[in-house]
């Protein structure tokens, strides 16, 4: 197995981390998670990705056993590590680390092996990083968006009268996967978790949530209290699909709405001024923007439509409009009011401007789109239309 | 909702955790992870649990905004946590923390608002207090257990020629999920990740892996490593299932083979070994055996069968042959030759003596297993003859 495959692609990510680090004087970056060392390397492997200033990086591989390539040092503990940079002189004197993501006791035990070095938060400089995507980035999302825009054309066809919001999400989530998902949607923070994608109806879309989704529904159990909770669909609802497509690590978000039978004014009303919400939110994504400025807007309109009250949740309101995506769901920068966040040339978001209506569901729709040279562009295909089932 | 469903289970939970606080001097226990509030609680919120050592358990609830009980207090942030306790004049000197799981950040978070409060390491009370299960845990093990046994009854209804490991993996997963389990399998670790099921036919069982599974597979991309990789099944293959079945959040692990047609001699040696360790490893599962004394046990019997080779991988064999089972799919103990752990009342486990013959794939078995003072139990029902497909 050779380590690096995309070398040019992935030189491109060092060079990204590189200016951060140097702005924070730091001489290296120790990058020691899943799904950051899945970025610095273009693999998942177990052990540490360490980017030096100079532009070098080493990864040091406690698993595969086959890591082949120029600048793979085997580990069977850390401390293997320090004595590889102790041998070689090439000691760091400050290192940044995934302050945000190590656990104290991890960090500890570096500390004590790291004699002498300073270590300084570096996690933000990750985050940052990735949320600037690459054009072969981009193309990797498209890729899943395609597999979601397949999979979401097929809920007509899926969609029998009686069965249950359940049934439904076991079948899209089953077609996700045959269409090539590869069936993980990572999330950064423990406190998050979801269902390759979330089939909501009615009033379960109005279930209070232990999660900071846009919207989660109840779940049918205590301990995982995320999607289908078991309503049986009627004339009437709505019936929400949102989930994550993942084919090659990095995902795409996207949500259509489908309309059981006639529903009432307001729903309608509802979706009607989320489309144009949507199509504003992508006007104003250029560089220089304030996300917070994008969320404000969206909430003006919403607001103006006469619907805050059902704006992103009616009992339980998500307090975001956006969000970045890539290798996991919940990336930055958020489109919140309070974020302090920029639009950047390369910034892949979801734009998910929501309703929740009682006794309905959600009415919404969400695609992910990312900025260009040549503009915005959409990475989840398919048009905006609600779509009508019975 | 009301937050505190069964209360004298809970109890229990936090009388043992109140026992080894006593022996550590701490004053309380801060939880703050999914996984352990949801052993507190006995379900899922986003905020902490602390136990004060006389007993009481005070809830800081963020989300969800609809949580009742004597011992919910509200919060918005970490520092309305801290004003409560000084408001009532509760305020701990000693508190433990989830040094295991909280990062770096979170943790200095939480020191500067806890002013003069020593913080000491508590993750390993609730990891050894998880290991040693309530009866209602192992119910609830049991029920994930039946789902697991009727699930991999239906892979011989499911199989068919030329199929691939994909295919089948996509209908066991699926069957799984409509006999009711919730679809996650949550493992502890940042690192670690898979699917609701493993299948592994051929050499794929072999593959060199990033994650630290018995048996991981290959995948389909360097993004996932895990799991199938479309081989082709064939004459001469075993099929390995293996995964978890999550009803109520407590997961079994179970593990079966099915022949396709006729195996080679080793690979049925092995198979018939596989099924002489688990049962030898069930006779020493009594009160204050050594976890590495039944690693050593098994190994020696791999060795004596002239398997040593094949035991637990191939070309990069696990290190372990057992493992804790409940709310995570890796808890305490581990079966390994340097575990540490002793076997206690209450402790479930999986049991998972396998072998890895290349071209044909896992040979062996897997139950969860809990011992009770009528000896050991089997959650995971089933006989353990190697099912014949071809």
């Amino acid at each position: 197995m050779l380590f690096i495959e995309r070398k040019e692609e992935q030189r491109k990510r060092w060079g990204k981390i590189n200016i951060e680090m140097e702005k924070l004087g730091a001489d290296a970056l120790l990058v020691s998670s899943k799904v950051n060392n899945f970025y610095v390397a273009g693999r998942i492997f177990m052990g540490y990705s360490l980017i030096m200033k100079n532009g070098r990086v080493i990864f040091f591989v406690r698993r595969p056993l086959d890591a082949e390539g120029e600048e793979v040092v085997y580990i069977k503990k850390p401390a293997d590590m320090v004595a590889y940079l102790n041998d070689n002189d090439i000691m760091p004197k400050k290192i940044l680390f995934e302050d945000d993501k190590m656990s104290v006791n991890d960090f500890r035990r570096l500390q004590k092996m790291f004699l002498g070095v300073e270590f300084s938060g570096g996690g933000s400089v990750l985050s940052y990083c990735r949320s600037i995507k690459t054009p072969y980035e981009m193309e990797l999302i498209k890729i899943s968006g395609d597999i979601h825009s397949k999979t979401y054309s097929a809920v007509p066809e899926f969609f029998k009268e009686g069965m249950t919001d359940r049934q439904l999400s076991l079948l899209v989530e089953n077609r996700m996967r045959e269409n090539g998902s590869i069936g993980v949607s990572r999330i950064a923070g423990d406190t998050m978790e979801i269902h390759v994608c979330t089939v909501l109806v009615g009033n379960n879309a109005d279930a209070y949530s232990p999660y900071d989704f846009a919207t989660t529904g109840g779940g049918v159990d205590s301990s995982f209290p995320v999607g289908y909770n078991g309503t049986k669909i009627k004339q009437g609802m709505s019936i929400m699909v949102d989930g994550c497509a993942n084919k090659h690590g990095y995902l795409s978000d996207m949500t259509r709405v489908f309309a059981v039978g006639e529903l009432s004014d307001l729903a309608l009303h509802a979706y009607a001024t989320s489309v144009a919400i949507y199509h504003e939110m992508v006007k104003m994504i250029e560089v220089g923007t304030k996300c917070s400025d994008i969320y404000n807007k969206a909430f003006d309109m919403a607001k103006e439509a006469g619907l805050s009250e059902y704006f992103m949740g009616h009992k339980q309101q998500a307090g975001f409009v956006g969000h970045g995506v890539g290798i996991e769901l919940n990336e930055a920068p958020v489109i919140a009011p309070r974020s302090r966040s920029i639009v950047e040339m390369g910034m892949v978001m979801a734009l998910e401007p929501k309703f929740v209506i009682p006794e309905v569901g959600v009415m919404g729709m969400e695609n992910t789109v990312a900025l260009t040279e040549k503009g915005v562009i959409v990475l989840t295909e398919g048009d905006y239309q609600l779509k009508q089932l019975l």
